[in-house]
């Protein structure tokens, strides 16, 4: 859980983020920007902003940052009532983005999982994204990501988004954001 | 039918756009730059400029470079073979969009039809998307658009992208541009 000030701080951050990379948003998506913080109330080590511009019954597309060194924890999105799961394209817009996805073992990732939780990054096949570079990923496969030393900003193509239904690695991920006074 | 000067001129225009909206492209991407004329060889007046980032059987994403006041041709996307059309959100980066769908005609729009074919626009009610803004199209639904008085960047956001389906209004529309030497 976040206390409000560390969540809104966090919204400012990001909000930072954006504007390093250009972006524009309306007053709007501004005040709506999603902190992730999977229940561990520990944004420095674990969590994710998020600006949803556009989620239908088909199409989802986002803005995603990740501050220096902060971690997405590993997931997949599994496929749902015979439909197959969420494929994403990452894009990255700003910074740099270390995306880890099944695959021979990188020898010298330039990441470490999240201090203390670190078993519950399982893939280790490197994929580093600079500005202007992509990465498709199949549905129902294992992702985690981090943010280089300035953090990223990354953009989301994808289907349907349901993260109610995304499976993390780590048992103790609580994927809604609980914000108290 | 565009000579290879005017394709090569456009692709290099398209680039300054996508830089005033400071959007990072591979120098591939900056290579692969789709110029359509829709046929007419005249892109002062008709024809877009396209970046496809990504356009699997799901997922399609794009980036949009439309001149001042040059005109994508009315269009629409059927569905095909019992699958719903294409849907498609724009969202504008850069410079202003005006966008013309179905629905009550606006009183005084803001842009005229491309001159000697404005009788193939025949959707027009308005819809104008400044930087942040965006709009969610159904399937099948025509629509046509125009950049404003300094031209547009937009980001398209939707399904599987199949140019050759789309059903153009004026009959005189070829999908596929022909570059000569």
């Amino acid at each position: 859980m976040l206390r409000r000030k560390e969540f809104l701080e966090a919204q400012k951050k990001a909000m930072e983020y954006l504007e390093n990379a250009h972006i524009v948003l309306t007053e709007e998506e501004k005040q709506n920007i999603e902190v992730v913080d999977f229940g561990f109330g520990d944004l420095a080590n674990t969590g994710l902003e998020i600006v949803v511009y556009v989620n239908t019954e088909r199409v989802c597309a986002k803005e995603l940052v990740i501050f220096p060194h902060q971690t997405c924890a590993e997931h997949r999105h599994p496929d749902i009532e015979g439909r197959p799961g969420k494929e994403e394209t990452f894009r990255c817009r700003w910074g740099k983005f270390y995306l880890y996805v099944p695959g021979e073992k990188t020898e010298k990732p330039g990441c470490v999982g999240p201090p203390g939780r670190e078993e519950h990054c399982t893939v280790w096949h490197e994929i580093i994204l600079n500005p202007g570079d992509q990465y498709t990923l199949p549905p129902d496969t294992l992702h985690w990501f981090q943010g280089g030393d300035e953090g990223a900003v990354v953009s989301e193509f994808s289907t349907r988004s349901t993260d109610d239904k995304d499976v993390f690695t780590d048992p103790g991920v609580q994927r809604e954001t609980k914000v108290i006074d």
